[in-house]
């Protein structure tokens, strides 16, 4: 994967999260991968628990926007953007990082945020 | 450490890089602390490799300009900025991610950026 794609895959997720689009999202990951969202609650470990935490999401009207660019790392992105979740008053930064696997999906995300 | 502690060591770190200091730096790190920058390369491993890349530094007149709202995590911070070192014509967009240990030091640094 070069730079470039990794910064793709930064954005699409972005877009997807807004539109709540669970299946582009679920695309994404890597059948084994952990997510840790936000960093210190417990990982959830494979695409049953991945998929379930995005349906969940995309019924929350959840809007993410881009508050800066995402910086591509060897087999990895980083961004940051702004979430709101306005039904529950949730506001928050978050810097998102992903780590791929050989074939471009995400085997790790951890979302760096406070939980208010 | 409360989140106000973890993004004013954020701030400070680049405050201090941009001022080269590299001793401020150095204070904030664990001894056995590691560090990888960029993402993908080999990582330095304790405080002594850690002193020798910061003193390097300390004498590129690299500065540092925050690009957005540091984000604390749990026993984590993420925060992005753009990186310039003008004598070698290196401008980068980062995002560094600080993990702590129970002192509040520095227990492992990754920074996310394209090598050029």
């Amino acid at each position: 994967m070069n730079a470039n794609e990794k910064v793709a895959i930064a954005n699409r997720y972005i877009k997807a999260i807004s539109e709540g689009d669970a299946e582009t999202i679920i695309a994404m990951y890597a059948d084994d991968a952990t997510m840790v969202d936000p960093v210190g609650t417990e990982p959830r470990v494979g695409i049953d628990a991945i998929r379930t935490l995005y349906e969940q999401a995309a019924t929350m009207d959840m809007k993410l926007v881009s508050t800066g660019p995402a910086c591509p790392a060897d087999g990895s992105v980083a961004f940051p953007f702004k979430m709101s979740v306005p039904a529950f008053g949730l506001e928050a930064d978050v810097i998102d990082v992903f780590e791929f696997n050989d074939e471009g999906k995400i085997s790790s995300m951890k979302a760096y945020w406070s939980k208010p």
